[in-house]
């Protein structure tokens, strides 16, 4: 059917012993073939050599944005693999020893997404070629700052395939079979054309603290592992966590969420992951986490979650564990638990909203890139620098005043006195440069490592609106399509674009409340600390009178 | 007479075409005359070469400190040399054309040294090898940081001219002829034997003002100077100096006194010096430099400082030129004005002090040393590092804000605004730090500077009282000296004690009062800094509320 030229955008390294070809940015390629289905298209390179290539990294030469094909309808939903058998239980004591460490700012999300994206996650990982707009946002709408290839190549292997498994095409086609009916409802209201969506506020709002990380043994002592006690505010009943259980939380929970942004977990680590500074650490970076779910009107309330925060009982949590698995109203389908207004979403109206939007959280993105890594900068600086420059200036006042008590007159030096005293509290102060950095940047670093996440995952939500709005024109554009059953593709893709919106005011919330609290307290541990440091200066100047 | 070996304590540069030989520490030298006189001693090294060296410069080996010969009695006095016309005149317009630009910390006094040891000047260069301690205290007991190889070498070639030159033979032997008798006398307390001497405290306590350097022209603009204006409060009557008026004033002072600690001009510059900047940096630096003369009880009331400070007519400004560099009472002979008490010293009290004394100012001169580096450093770090460090912090912050600026959803974000102000506030911050080292760090170096110069000449000044004692015991050991002749050397040898003694106790009032009082002020500019950031912090964050 086709025979037309494109221009390639990205690199993609094709599968050897596979029907794929390698296309490299810049080259050109004759497509023969766009009817291959899931994504991917059959074209010829320069040299001649065919093969398939993912249709999103290309782009038509010469012509206005490129039709979206049809996709073939998947022979069938491969759920099958989400729903293997988890790789953990509830007795599996790995203690992190398979644990990578990751220490790079920015690669922590990719690390995380490079971990997952060969377990069967339904996360969307479909990437939208013509609107990345910045180096920072990579294909899959994943911020990979640095060495990102690596991870691109590993995730394009399956991005076409997460893109049915994210359930969209089921979900807009109304084709998902043995579709539970959702038992928990969530509503979102529309103010105006400004505030397209919002979620309903959170009824029973609740916190939960996670307190006194414990090291526990257990094999009689052969295996330790931390566990954090988390309380809800809900049941005030106690729970033990290890760092495990969050992290097969997570894993449920981006599996179940794409069109909701997960916060990030703190990375593993395995080196000094017994050291005390290090648990403390990741006890408040896990609470940043903990914090971030309960303020979600959606994830504070999903099951796994609950299922996460109040299960006590091993039988029971295995159970959970099985029936989070099983979970069907994932992806895309979770937009069958919503209940969105009925008032039709223009098009142009979301367009140009999701556009900017793309563009407004990559610069985002890259600003709390750039403001995490003068935080982890700043924390360096002043346990090494400041601490530094302080303590050198405190030691030649203090040998200076030293210097002055040896007298051959034996006079009394009040001089001598009084420049030691210089000297002791210019000491004393690059001491509180070396505890402030964990007392005011690093809570900011924990906390924008956060929306770090979330600006890393929302453009993966912002397609998910993109494909939903292309099916529904695809359906639009076939004559074939009923009435009936158009209007039910309209109302769903709707739902979604309602639902990404809703996703996208929360952000905004988020920001405007949680973040710049975090602000307020960072500026308050700031003046607090120069306020010691003046009182520290009044009481040396003191002396002198 | 001799056949000793001796160890070469430090290199010196023998001059080519002399009698002299080079010899380099550690080398061992057989001695063959040590009656060359001016402190001189002929030898053979291990290759045969013999020549002359100075005895300061070796140490005899296996044996108790070395006697020392008494050198002959210079065959006259070369004064001639001190009382050629001087270089310049009062029209004569150099502009500092031929001035270097020395900027090494440290190296100043060394500069200055090698710039005027040439110049015949009174300065006591004679060393006194064995009481050398400490590296950073050069053999002329002149503080030589860094590379003082040229210097030394050069100033070897007349440190036994000075030393006959220093007055301090004729002195203490009364040999000096046509001494004027003195117009005006010092007098010297002794309060106790801790105590030794102390002057008398200075009686008309005067301030002078510099004010408003000018940039002047003359010869129809085609030279210019600046001209300091300089206000005594005595006289209340404005003249005007130009760094080399200063700079001949310099010469004349550390002519005259060898037994007075003579504080140092600010080194002469060449590049920058019509900057606004340097010169209002100068002009501190040499309100610095008159503050010290107007404090010190000797040096505050002496001629050539009183005529520079008063004479605002050329002819008398010329006469009293003239006259200065004809005055006779320099040198020890300056301690002819002194009224000492008639209290013997008994050597076995001076000695202890004085070399207690010489470990102690060797020590300070190396503290204050390490201070003023770390202010400088520090003023650099202001306006670089500090001032970076902080604007990027605000950048940051700033970029940040800016970024929630952008809202998809036109809703008015807080949170843009508030971060966009914890951006300013730190751009700010980073202000302060740029103008912050000109106000503490840098008076803080301008005064360490001229404490480093009095540290730098106090070991000049007791190597002068070591050599009186010397001298004494010399004509006590000579029979045929007539006991008249010997109760006046050692009355004479214990006005220079008490001279030396009390020059050492202003030294010490001036560290507990003056240099006290700039650390206070140190401290208190510091204080208003930290307050200044703590206000900027506190406004910033009222905005939160």
């Amino acid at each position: 059917m086709a025979k037309f030229k494109v221009r390639v955008l990205y690199d993609f390294q094709g599968e050897q012993g596979s029907a794929e070809m390698s296309i490299t940015a810049g080259e050109t390629l004759t497509v023969s073939r766009t009817d291959v289905g899931e994504g991917w298209w059959e074209g010829v390179n320069s040299k001649g050599i065919s093969g398939l290539f993912p249709e999103a990294y290309v782009e038509r030469m010469g012509s206005s944005p490129p039709g979206v094909p049809a996709p073939m309808l998947p022979s069938q939903t491969d759920w099958g693999e989400a729903n293997a058998p988890p790789k953990e239980d509830w007795d599996e004591d790995d203690d992190w020893d398979d644990e990578a460490t990751y220490s790079e700012i920015g690669n922590n999300q990719v690390n995380r997404n490079s971990i997952y994206s060969n377990e069967g996650g339904n996360q969307n990982q479909f990437s939208y070629g013509s609107h990345v707009q910045n180096d920072n946002v990579s294909l899959s709408g994943v911020s990979t700052m640095g060495d990102n290839k690596g991870t691109i190549t590993k995730k394009s292997l399956n991005i076409f395939s997460s893109y049915v498994k994210s359930g969209l095409e089921t979900y807009i086609l109304g084709t998902a079979s043995n579709l539970p009916v959702a038992s928990k409802k969530y509503h979102i209201f529309r103010e105006s054309d400004e505030v397209l969506g919002r979620w309903e506020v959170i009824s029973n709002p609740y916190t939960v603290q996670i307190t006194s990380p414990k090291k526990a043994t257990k094999m009689g002592g052969l295996k330790s592992f931390i566990a954090y006690q988390l309380t809800p505010s809900f049941s005030n009943v106690e729970v033990s966590r290890r760092y495990k259980h969050f992290d097969w939380l997570h894993d449920r929970l981006t599996a179940k969420f794409n069109v909701v942004a997960i916060p990030p977990l703190p990375d593993k680590q395995v080196s000094g992951r017994y050291e005390e500074l290090f648990i403390e650490h990741r006890r408040a970076q896990l609470q940043e986490f903990v914090n971030y779910m309960c303020r979600h009107p959606v994830l504070s309330t999903c099951d796994v979650w609950i299922h996460f925060l109040t299960c006590t009982d091993e039988k029971q949590w295995k159970l959970g564990k099985r029936n989070a698995e099983k979970d069907q109203l994932v992806g895309a389908n979770f937009c069958a638990c919503v209940e969105a207004p009925d008032k039709e979403i223009l098009s142009s109206l979301a367009e140009p909203k999701i556009d900017d939007t793309m563009n407004y959280v990559a610069k985002m993105d890259q600003c709390i890139k750039n403001l995490m890594q003068t935080a982890q900068d700043q924390q360096k600086k002043c346990t090494n620098m400041y601490k530094r420059e302080f303590s050198r200036i405190g030691e030649c006042f203090f040998a200076l005043g030293s210097a002055f008590e040896f007298n051959q007159q034996g006079m009394y030096s009040k001089a001598s006195v009084d420049v030691k005293s210089i000297g002791s509290t210019y000491m004393t102060i690059g001491k509180l440069y070396e505890e402030q950095g964990k007392i005011d940047w690093q809570p900011l670093f924990d906390k924008l490592y956060i929306y770090k996440g979330i600006t890393g995952n929302l453009p993966d939500v912002l397609n998910m609106q993109k494909l939903a709005e292309q099916k529904k024109k695809e359906c639009e554009r076939n004559s074939q399509v009923p009435q009936v059953a158009l209007s039910e593709v309209r109302h769903r893709t709707d739902t979604l674009t309602y639902t990404v919106f809703a996703e996208l005011h929360h952000f905004q919330n988020e920001r405007d409340t949680d973040l710049r609290l975090t602000m307020k307290e960072f500026l308050q541990e700031q003046l607090n600390f120069y306020k010691n440091v003046v009182s520290k200066l009044e009481d040396t100047l003191k002396q002198f009178d």
